[in-house]
């Protein structure tokens, strides 16, 4: 039976995304010295697709998935779409139901558990605020996808 | 116009639940010196109902809301069922789809504006694990639900 | 081209459920004189399948549907799960999320078209309150569901 | 421990919302002499946003809200919302579903229990017809979304 | 008390919707010599209202349903909407979440009770793939409604 | 870039759970020759639960999935409930809304693309019943999820 290891990658991912800064890699205690693949960005938007397009632009940018392989482009997709019903919180609809958010991701891929038959899974983690389309009346949203590769 | 403090209450609230220990009054550095009301707890159920109870009983024996005033309730339980969704991303479902889940979870009130109209909010977090009714055949999730009191 | 007549099925259902007693024959000022089968009732319950249960009984019991005929069965089903969708407002859930409703309910048959072509049609309108399960811990909720029998 | 009064704000902005004509201030049967603010409006749209537009913009307008204080704006977001799945049973959506809706609404603000600690709370009904984009192929709807302000 | 027949709507729309090519009037094993109504066609869209009103088009363009009588519009609408419902799985959303469907789709009007009072119902069944807006990340997709007309 | 093979998986699951009989090794048009593995079962309830037990148990006795890797367990646990969604059509809920399913499933595991980078992929497919809980008040229901393993 395998477990959880202390390397928990929904933690680590989720840890990122609300650090102030990106971690340097001689320093990172987040990431410590963990043969994970990882990365960072922003993005703002009314649209979900365009947090979908960024998250999944910026995975393939920094070689998380490979772009050519769509069982890794499925995997990750429902971990963002995953992510994304934790800001949204109870339908995937922002600018249509007038909305926008603000959002940090992070995306980590690794082999969090014990045994090496469960292989490698993917987190993607959000983090920012959502609101009405005027600065300043938006409150925080936090949000959590995770999928095996 | 209001716009978010540095006192993040959603995010201090998950800096709590993802923290291995509880912060102690003397040295906690994420509450630091905030005038704000919190608590901790853990809840593992196969029904979201219980979710709901093991974290309404907490604020209630913590003083984090007023159990005799049905808008402070009112208040807490959206940002319940709120921060639920991000742990089951689709349907408030447990049991009822065969899964169970291990959380632990962290209350906040406090002011995060700027402004004094604003008043007081609450922060729902919650980390854990989801999965199979069986030890080991699970991951991590997420949730936050924040509310004006 | 069909169009809604002066008697709207569902404003009626409506005005029924939200009277303080049930209209009688003779004076009925929602009702008037028209044609149509109608009936009212209440539930108070923890499990949407118990108002479920309640409105089909009552249908039945009334002769607004034909117990034997499915195609009734289901367009009433169909009209009364989108009026608790109204009343529930995102998970059709009442225990498992750890409220109960009590509600008073009116079931309309009748013709809201002005071509006989659009045949019968069923209104189920649902008013009362949600909360916890607490008296007093609550507030109005409504609901109204329209099929074509 | 607090009740509901008489003065039922989600019944009051329900009848406000069926009846043909705007209640007159000498003679509004519906809302009597309470000390309550209140307003009436109509839109169609095959968007969501727009009705949520819309009745945001009747309320500051009206002075229903205080448009500088986000709470204010956050209280009635998530009535408005609740109302509008109440009309749209399941998915908020319309147009792109192939669907559009002419509702009239009624906010209304006020305290519906007996005790001042409750304090005021903001009430959204939705009333119009749901459809196809062509005059007549529709069917009545209503939604109802109270909230705490 | 009605039972379905062997003549399975549903089951015969799915036959439909997956063989390789339309049936032909004289061999036709699929659809033997019922008298039903059926027509097939194919829609790619990022838009869900295109599904939907592609579907509605071919059904009345083949004399599958009156385009004149709202009932009939309603019946159909509801069953092309529950068809999406398994295909999207979740959310009725496509380019809004950033994917895209390629579908073959049939429609079948008939009686499949052995009873007279049942009347007709009409069946849609959907199959096809969905993915990422790029020939080849996809997998694929069924869904099926049914209504009584 | 890969693409779909004549092999596809989704439909060759809905061949098998539309057959009257289960496909005989020697004679199984559907399955041919593929070295894929695949079971068929039923499954009958009120609760969705019960549906998801029965589906992982059958994929487990028949070697489909390996019960002690979580990976495989959670990729057949997304396809079971994405299934599920195509039976529900929006609310994975039987009882608790007072409706029952009568199920027939398949389970296939296999390579439905053509470059050996995509791995093994898993399809369930159903196909049934779904109604009030008395015989003959019920209609077809189908559903289909697919995940990679």
């Amino acid at each position: 039976m395998s477990h959880l290891t202390q390397n928990l990658i929904g933690k680590k991912a989720l840890l990122l995304v609300l650090a102030d800064q990106e971690p340097e890699p001689e320093n990172g205690a987040v990431m410590e010295k963990l043969p994970w693949r990882y990365c960072l960005g922003k993005v703002g938007a009314m649209e979900a697709h365009k947090v979908v397009a960024a998250i999944e632009t910026a995975a393939k940018k920094n070689g998380i998935i490979n772009p050519d392989v769509y069982r890794e482009i499925h995997a990750l997709y429902h971990a963002i779409v995953e992510a994304i019903e934790g800001v949204t919180r109870g339908q995937i609809q922002l600018g249509s139901v007038l909305r926008t958010v603000g959002l940090r991701f992070s995306i980590i891929r690794g082999n969090p558990y014990d045994t090496p038959e469960e292989g490698e899974w993917i987190a993607v983690a959000l983090y920012g605020t959502i609101g009405a389309p005027v600065k300043g009346l938006e409150h925080e949203v936090v949000g959590l996808g995770i999928n095996h590769l």
